[in-house]
């Protein structure tokens, strides 16, 4: 029994590294759309989001079985409700990454804009964090939890930043209204990705050392 | 045992149901503040803020605490854990008051808009989304989810019509483009209120029907 459970735990842990990767994918891709005006990688972006939606489906089901099958201690109770709730942070991650897809593709009905340079570093970052959070979570690295906590900081000023340039930019052009307004958004999109990764890394801190950390700014508010 | 573990099931019900009335009277609050213009509300919505904030970790533990200590049979577990879920979707709409606020804020150092009536009547779609879904989660009234998820495709065909009045706004008077930005991220956080009240319904049933509804549709993408 004891040697079960410690295999669907390894395996729960695998399935959500793997869930990991495809939203970074997924965001990557979204974002050379953005920038290359790539059509190609559409598709496969959508494909995945279906891809992640099973896999959240299948972790829910895993986390619930664990539970009602091995009656976890403490410990492990609180990580497979981690767990569950990182499942659910994850999946909703991997959908900003359709929703910038839409914008890319008002975006190319249009000439191209000024290329905005902070989209993909904020992309960057934003994939960074997917990864990192993830990783602290199944690894229990309290450490780099909360170094991703801080990357968030930057993520909103870059956001802060585009976003006055972009409004400047509207109100000089009124022909690049709602060019500008799909950048907006976009920005936005990949500053929800941060928050979901902060949100990660927060239910990181709260299963290690079951204090509470998710309360501790106001960095998951947008502002 | 067993009148306790019913007595605790209770109690993280009643939890629940105050959280959503908080979270409710947060965006009532929060948008009397955009269409009244009225600063007199502010400082209550921070202070709900950090009463969910409290609530949504007593509501985390309680889940720990009744699985842990009774472990419940399979239906109440998936209770129990849609309840875990339900309360991070709670305390994520409530923030998007606070984002609500501070565009508010915002909006009040330059002269009113012309009024557009689609925000309140958002807000009010959001409001009943919000009551709707914990009143069909903590009921295990599917009918009602279902109903509540049909009334999101009302809030995005609004937010939607809003995005491109304001759109044409902006491209006519580039005096209005800061004004113009701030209503329609408002509009954009009412309806990801809706979205969360949406992802409350589709945890009602899968919770009750064991199905899983939450990829139903691409309802949860904002497009």
């Amino acid at each position: 029994m004891e040697r079960h459970f410690d295999e669907n735990l390894q395996a729960l842990k695998y399935h959500l590294m793997k869930m990991s990767a495809m939203a970074e994918v997924m965001i990557a891709d979204a974002i050379k759309a953005v920038v290359e005006r790539n059509e190609t990688v559409i598709p496969g972006v959508y494909q995945r989001e279906e891809q992640v939606n099973h896999m959240q489906v299948e972790i829910d089901e895993t986390c619930l079985k664990l539970i009602a099958l091995h009656q976890p201690a403490a410990g492990d109770l609180r990580f497979i409700l981690g767990a569950a709730k990182a499942n659910a942070e994850l999946e909703r991650l991997a959908d900003e990454s359709i929703n910038i897809i839409q914008r890319a593709q008002s975006l190319m009905k249009e000439p191209a804009l000024k290329p905005f340079e902070i989209i993909p570093e904020m992309a960057m970052i934003a994939r960074g964090m997917v990864r990192d959070s993830l990783h602290s979570f199944v690894n229990r690295n309290v450490d780099l939890a909360r170094e991703v906590l801080l990357r968030d900081d930057r993520l909103d000023d870059l956001k802060d930043s585009i976003a006055q340039e972009l409004t400047e930019y509207m109100t000089r052009d009124s022909a690049a209204v709602s060019r500008a307004l799909n950048l907006l958004l976009i920005s936005r999109y990949l500053e929800r990705i941060g928050d979901h990764a902060t949100n990660i890394s927060e239910i990181t801190i709260f299963v290690v050392e079951g204090r509470d950390v998710r309360h501790h700014a106001d960095q998951k508010v947008e502002g």
